[in-house]
């Protein structure tokens, strides 16, 4: 069922002579079977039949969008036990983890699907012609959101279904109208291959034009970086590291055409607790978010600061002594995460462990402590390390929390913990480290990121590339998006959406009057 | 009343040593005072009152951000004559430019002042909890668009005052809440002193922070290249030539921290005519259009393509051997326009020329002719003449036309002529086109960029180097701006455009519901 070869437009292909293994998370063995990396050729013919397939798939009406969307995830749901399996041995997480992101792709497909069938999200809008305004007439002005072309889309290593070939990046470029080529992500190659045909079979099946989408395998990152600079490559999502993120930007605009991209690198997600919420309870929601997942979310708590409190810190001690780790995404990620908690261990001490785990592969959880003085003068500390450890900071004061705050760079989120009465006490707190994220949250744990229309995920650099977006949320689609306005043109000629009659039906803003 | 001092915050700055001249356009006389160029000392004080204007600047309402634009309205309106006069002098436009211009300046910022009035461009977001959900309650989710920081601003020569310093960009960045860095255009210091005092002014009167707008002047690149590489300059907008502008986004992706420039850099406007518009009146219209203001418009048209027609080429050979050309709005525009014309020259032939003009300062108009197939040989006609020039390109087909169209790079506006039936029957160039641009427009000309909801002045690379903006239009706001998601606030701590009461009675969207 597996075939380890590329998918391009409608069909499977296999010219490299470079093969990839893809190995258990859990014990390092390949899964079998190898596969191919892709050539330069076979990247040319996938960008070509996107070039191709744009120019039919930008003029789909919006209910064929969504049919489309709705067929992808009957296609993924029909996929059943072997996609789960593929899943769970390729990225070592469990098979509850498994059912619950698979449900979230199906519910973001389908989330997108509804936002096409309502169809106000193009936000028409129209200032109808004066013709005898003086002293010029005015022409009539209509403009709407338009598709910006074939788009490249990376695979999230640590999303083998939410951020991966039919994730958000794809699901809202393909909502927008975009044609899709997606680099699969080394750590999840056969699950990519199951939902890439997946998305094949649902464009065969409702009609959408070949090259609509196509996924490739690179060996190493010299597919995914031609495919950066392709020139017919109109847009970038990525969602990983630091490191890959920069370089996949610094690649774009260098380009002769400068085309945006949407990276997600992570952040440490800073927690404020303020003093009613030092409990034990907040210890144990805060050791339980470093470590859900292995620690291996963008949203992932990696710095709490709180006001002395020897009890609390006791509290997170006991917590973080019996906090489970477990297997890592991939060799690398494991290696990274030895490597950036030991840099760690070198400037500050460890407030507890968990149980040493059994498996090479497996991470243990690590807090570590620190105070706001030692913080302050050590940039490092506030740096992501991907996996289940987090630095505790103690500090002597909320000045010293504001100080800290006022000094952070662009997270995906901040939260603070406390009373009502403590936040309005500390909302200049709030007001500092809104203007650092894409989302601020009280009482909460950044970790559960909800798929909907309010949500940001995104933030200002160094979190993301472009601040001025979302990678979560219907929100998404306007990343692959630009206005057009159209002038004077017979009412034939216009797209549906601006059209005098309105036969969708959708909110328009006529005269600036929604 | 004109001092040749810097504007930095409500106060006068004059601490370099380098003098700068305000010649005028047209005798290239000094026009007095000398100008102090800034030193970065002030350059850095400016944008550190920036700063500490953003922080207050960013929560005044909308109702104090419109009285702010209606105040600066009012006192550019006050400067009267004075700012006529000197505007007609520094830049060699017609008294009558310069009234309808200021006509313009004062309407968008009504405009924009209307626009935060309402209140509903913010794009509040509400997803309410729903703790009862299964297998996860959700939490409370709110967004909306929040200001971006301090923003550089670039005065642009073509435009003293529509997109100079209270021009379309500043307007914008102050509605979106953001301060504004202005670096004043050389070509226009003392209408930019006038324009920046009045607007220092506003903000007094108003109540509005010190350092809400601070304005430099410059002796070369120094001052707004720094400005640009500032690290508390959160964006930057420019509208002028692709070197400049391109110069300016290549120092702003590579900051540490990568910024967004909306840099406007011009486009030769291509205009299709189909035969039965190839008629007398067409040709007046389009030698009108070419030659409309010196041809110092972005939107000016540099290329038009029509079918095999010797009537109609001699219409245009006609009316262009009466083309009016005129003073330039500076020294170096001018030989530029005299370089660029010459290097055509030396590729295709002059069909027509205007009289020649009496002054070493004007333009004289420049109509070059072209068959398709020369024209797809020759990069270099595509490329934009800045002034009274454009080339008409004899196509043998509507399908050459449309390989025309297919071969264009980004422009502002691409335009076709002709009858409902004859664009019926050529939709497909229309959709090519379309792809091309941010406005597509029939039966007009480009020229002419109505200040509204619906425009888009923008479109793909190399017209600017962010094709999902515009620069002209309430949407040009969205440029300052980024979504910020609020989880689980209590209502005291929200925006008020979040809080559950609503009392600004602004649209939202509620569940995905407006």
């Amino acid at each position: 069922m597996i075939e380890g070869k590329n998918i391009i437009g409608f069909g499977l292909s296999s010219e490299g002579t470079v093969g990839i293994q893809a190995p258990a998370a859990a014990t390092l063995e390949p899964l079998g079977p190898l596969f191919y990396a892709a050539t330069m050729a076979e990247l040319n013919q996938a960008v070509a039949l996107a070039v191709a397939a744009f120019k039919v798939y930008r003029k789909k009406s919006g209910v064929e969008k969504a049919a489309f969307l709705e067929q992808i995830a009957l296609e993924i749901e029909a996929l059943g036990d072997t996609l789960i399996e593929r899943y769970t041995a390729e990225s070592g997480l469990p098979v509850g983890r498994a059912q619950g992101e698979k449900g979230r792709t199906l519910g973001q497909l389908r989330l997108f699907a509804s936002l096409l069938r309502e169809g106000s999200w193009v936000h028409a809008t129209i200032d109808p012609a004066m013709p005898d305004r003086q002293p010029l007439a005015r022409p009539d002005l209509r403009s709407m959101e338009r598709p910006l072309g074939p788009v490249a889309v990376f695979g999230a290593s640590n999303f083998p279904l939410a951020f991966s070939v039919a994730g958000g990046d794809t699901v809202s470029a393909l909502a927008a109208g975009c044609s899709v080529v997606v680099k699969a992500h080394s750590s999840h190659l056969g699950t990519s291959e199951l939902v890439g045909k997946a998305i094949q079979k649902a464009a065969q099946t409702t009609g959408m034009p070949e090259g609509v989408l196509s996924m490739l395998f690179d060996a190493g990152t010299e597919i995914g970086g031609a495919l950066v600079q392709h020139k017919d490559i109109k847009a970038v999502a990525f969602t990983g590291s630091y490191r890959g993120g920069k370089a996949l930007f610094d690649l774009a605009v260098k380009r002769a055409e400068p085309i945006p991209v949407y990276a997600e690198m992570g952040s440490t997600n800073p927690v404020f607790v303020l003093p009613s919420k030092q409990t034990e309870a907040t210890a144990a929601a805060y050791v339980g978010s470093v470590t859900m997942g292995v620690g291996q979310f963008c949203t992932n708590p990696g710095l709490m600061i709180y006001s002395q409190n020897a009890e609390f810190k006791n509290h997170v001690k006991e917590k973080g002594a019996v906090a489970a780790g477990g297997i890592m995404l991939n060799k690398g990620i494991k290696a990274a995460y030895e490597k950036g908690s030991a840099h760690i261990a070198e400037h500050i001490q460890i407030l507890a462990e968990g149980p040493n785990p059994e498996s090479n592969q497996a991470a243990q959880a690590k807090i570590f402590e620190a105070t706001a003085e030692v913080f302050l003068k050590s940039p490092v500390l506030a740096e992501e390390v991907f996996g289940p450890s987090s630095v505790l900071i103690e500090a002597s004061s909320t000045d010293q929390m504001k100080e800290i705050a006022a000094g952070l760079e662009g997270h995906l989120t901040a939260t603070v913990l406390g009373s009502e009465e403590e936040l309005v006490a500390n909302a200049e707190l709030l007001e500092i480290l809104e203007q650092k994220v894409g989302r601020l949250l009280v009482n909460g744990f950044p970790t559960g990121v909800e798929v909907c229309h309010a949500m940001v995920h995104g933030g200002p650099f160094p979190a993301t590339t472009d601040s001025r977006t979302t990678s979560v949320g219907t929100q998404a689609i306007y990343r692959f998006t630009r206005p057009v306005c159209f002038q004077d043109l017979p009412q034939a000629l216009l797209p549906v959406e601006l059209q005098d009659d309105n036969i969708l039906g959708i909110k328009r803003k006529v005269n600036g009057i929604l």
